[in-house]
């Protein structure tokens, strides 16, 4: 079995791992911003991370109601220079911890009296050891070289400093059955083994999403992508609407992100112009009716809060592109070209 | 001739246009700004603008010390929620103004007390009408769907504000250049429509830039998406090695913004490693020495800053876009399944 599987599998434990181990800690988080009191928030992180990142995004904007910048390391490493954030919550996400450019954004942020935070896999990494504060994932190491667990733990560790913050008692409730919905999530997603070799010989590939669920949109994008090969991009369903939109021609696969929650009036009115262009759709969701009238059904548990969705939303996505990997004969480990950690600058 | 033909020439006379019309307004939004004194800076845009946005975000954050965060509009819509943007400057961009995602931003911002601008090529739009102020594009009637001069008045105008914001007479005099030095580019990229051909059968495309050629690379990748129906996508060079790259095969045709500047050096690097995997380098740059190692050279003129540099380099780029898609037989003006005004909720 690869480590790939057995990472897309151990998700559900690693989230409960999470919210036991962190949970002490992210209430001291929590009591240091309330004291500093930021303005904004700002987040730096790179590739699988930045999609986390986007689900704090919407997070911190609807419920603590902070407006969320994604930090551009470049001004701080090749322009020398640094934005303001004296003001801002100053947050770091990375698996690994050890990518310069992030790390040097909290660096720079905590010099100037931001309010720093890192999260990620390991304590002891160049960006734990450079904030004020460190949220540890406690994902155990991850192998395979797409990451999986490690992007899971993060949105949960989002979740966690979003419900502390918000001292929201249903917050905490909702949080508390992830482990659970990601089980059932696991299960369900078996399924989609039965019919990926449809796709054995597709070209391209789009993902999207909308609110928050744009982030799984990007993340199942980037996995297929990495694991198969495959051109992939994902798309906020309006931004796409706005230009790209142009390419989906009769049978273009399109993975859509569509549970019940606000975002499912657009993203329904979405499906039916992608039905009307003949393209395939692949539907995740936990509404029946949506998943009756897609190509491909992967299915969400019932009693999914929205706000919660993206940690399960993401699983059968991860299924599928592992599974077109290994219909491709891909190395589903050591993607071609890739390596565990990136040094960018 | 195509209108979009007629539009990528006639930008260099619309900055002129827009140079002198709108100098006067600027100083005036920019005293508003220094008497707010924002915390940080709001961006809301779609498509094309959003990449103008991005470009923003690089100035004001080396420039001016400022935070920038890109909304995300569906906060505002679908959640009706809505950040704390009351000590932030709050930016809209649109060729229409008329996106009432994107107007819902400016609105609620204003609303809360934030300072309020919108760029758009209509002042009488939903936007331009939201905002406390307005900064006009001064670019015509733009009649191709795909936006190209309304693109680079938008980069015109985020050059102006930040030049008059930093009070920098280097900037202000570097900024009077700008459209001698996009005059000279369009010449210069009469010579890509010589080996366009060359393309005709790519079915994908990618576009690299890092710091502020980071919108250009997003920019041509969406033109050439919105032309000539190739799944294209644009990255930082960063990011794309966090994953991304492991969709470059020999032949894949790369197109790498890599002009004179800060962000060079990565860049050199990244078209190293595009050598080695024998794909295809389409390079953006002044460098004679890089353009020289490239599979096509698209030449920048000298003495062009690099913080300026978007502004031309993306010209090449809209006629490679341009004449790829003719040599698909694709309407020019009328990409297949878009629409000029897109109204997204």
């Amino acid at each position: 079995m690869s480590f790939l599987q057995q990472e897309i599998a151990e998700q559900p434990e690693v989230m409960s791992r999470l919210l036991h181990q962190e949970a002490e800690n992210v209430r001291r988080i929590v009591n240091a911003i309330r004291e500093f009191n930021p303005t904004f928030v700002s987040i730096a992180a790179r590739g699988t991370s930045d999609n986390a990142a986007r689900y704090a995004q919407y997070l911190l904007g609807i419920h603590a109601r902070l407006a969320v910048a994604l930090a551009t390391p470049s001004i701080h490493t090749l322009y020398g220079s640094a934005p303001n954030l004296s003001r801002a919550l100053v947050i770091g996400i990375s698996q690994s911890g050890e990518a310069p450019d992030v790390a040097q954004v909290v660096k720079d942020a905590r010099a100037q009296g931001a309010l720093t935070l890192s999260i990620t896999n390991y304590p002891d990494s160049l960006m734990a050891q450079a904030a004020d504060f460190h949220l540890a994932l406690h994902a155990g190491e991850e192998q395979s070289v797409a990451a999986t667990k490690t992007y899971t733990a993060e949105l949960v560790a989002i979740a966690m400093l979003v419900s502390e913050l918000t001292n929201s008692a249903e917050m905490r409730e909702g949080l508390s059955h992830i482990p659970a919905l990601a089980r059932q999530t696991v299960a369900y997603s078996e399924s989609v083994m039965d019919w990926v070799e449809r796709y054995r010989y597709i070209d391209q590939f789009v993902g999207i999403g909308r609110g928050y669920n744009y982030c799984t949109a990007i993340e199942v994008s980037l996995k297929v992508q990495e694991l198969c090969t495959v051109p992939a991009h994902g798309y906020s369903e309006a931004d796409f609407l706005h230009g790209p939109v142009a390419v989906v021609q009769p049978g273009f696969p399109v993975m859509v992100i569509a549970p019940t929650g606000r975002a499912a009036a657009p993203i329904h009115e979405f499906l039916a112009r992608v039905r009307d262009r003949r393209a395939e759709s692949l539907v995740i969701s936990d509404d029946a009716e949506v998943l009756a009238g897609a190509t491909k059904a992967m299915r969400l548990p019932a009693n999914l809060p929205e706000w919660l969705s993206p940690i399960a939303a993401v699983i059968p996505g991860q299924v599928f592109a592992m599974g077109l990997a290994a219909a491709k004969g891909n190395p589903l480990d050591k993607p071609i070209g890739l390596t565990k950690v990136t040094r960018t600058r």
